[in-house]
């Protein structure tokens, strides 16, 4: 086997991260249906829009790099996403579940901001200008996401867990 | 079983992260022995002290808390740290392994991030003030230790994992 180069470690990622973006269009729907929040709901449902055109940007690099689009199992978000599962299974009142899953769904984000903003920095060291540039732009997404569902946290879902728990809110 | 309060959420993410941060103190001597760029044994060294103290907060935590210091089996840790593992089984030159092993502890960064953050905005909601600091200088202290590892890919490892590799630097 020859030794791998930055740019096969590039790949490796790229394949890590497609299979886990596939794995999260088929987990996200359910959470979707299992939140009571509206907003918590939208999010998800917005998310999961964007994970697909993510995918597609995905094959768009592979297709840049000449290199067929296939995933390579990725166990972390296999992790990630059964954690998320095993939360809808522990009889939760509606409003502690929502605050769960939020936790549950940035564990999942920060994987991805964490991958892609790796992917990006071995973008531009193998200068692919136009790989790195998409890239940069699903890492903003995530980074957004990550955001909305720590504001949704912060500001409306907790409190409201907090009642549902009869603790009394900060 | 009684239903799960926010507080009990709590509890089970710091037994969660408690058991990711025993593993990272054992995996993360291993890690530091095998990159060869300096400065980033030293930076994985100062984070292993930095865990250690961290696992010492958690205890003070537990303890504010009246509750036993224990872990929960983390799986996503677990495959996290197996991934890094794996890594060091690859062949890779020394220097692109640096650059990979970056982005296998940039993943566990960030797993910590979110669960920090996480628990941070729990422990607000719940109003335990001093639970609240307590995470959040653990969580400055994740993501500093996130900024370094970026710092040092983008600015040294890999442009010398692109030398290594016989690539042409960008």
């Amino acid at each position: 086997m020859a030794a791998k180069t930055m740019q096969d470690l590039l790949i490796d990622e790229l394949r890590d991260v497609y299979h886990a973006e596939k794995q999260i269009t088929k987990s996200l729907p359910k959470l979707a249906k299992s939140v009571s929040s509206e907003t918590l709901r939208q999010a998800m449902q917005h998310h999961l829009e964007e994970t697909k055109g993510q995918i597609e940007r995905l094959d768009k690099i592979f297709e840049h790099l000449d290199t067929r689009s296939r995933g390579k199992r990725c166990e972390a978000m296999e992790g990630l996403l059964d954690e998320a599962q095993q939360i809808l299974e522990m009889g939760l009142a509606p409003e502690v579940l929502d605050a769960a899953l939020i936790a549950a769904a940035q564990k999942v984000e920060h994987y991805e901001i964490a991958s892609y903003g790796t992917l990006h920095a071995y973008a531009v060291a193998c200068g692919l200008t136009e790989v790195a540039q998409l890239l940069d732009e699903t890492l903003a997404e995530e980074k957004a996401a990550d955001k909305k569902l720590n504001d949704l946290a912060v500001n409306d879902v907790n409190r409201k867990a907090i009642q549902a728990s009869g603790q009394k809110a900060a």
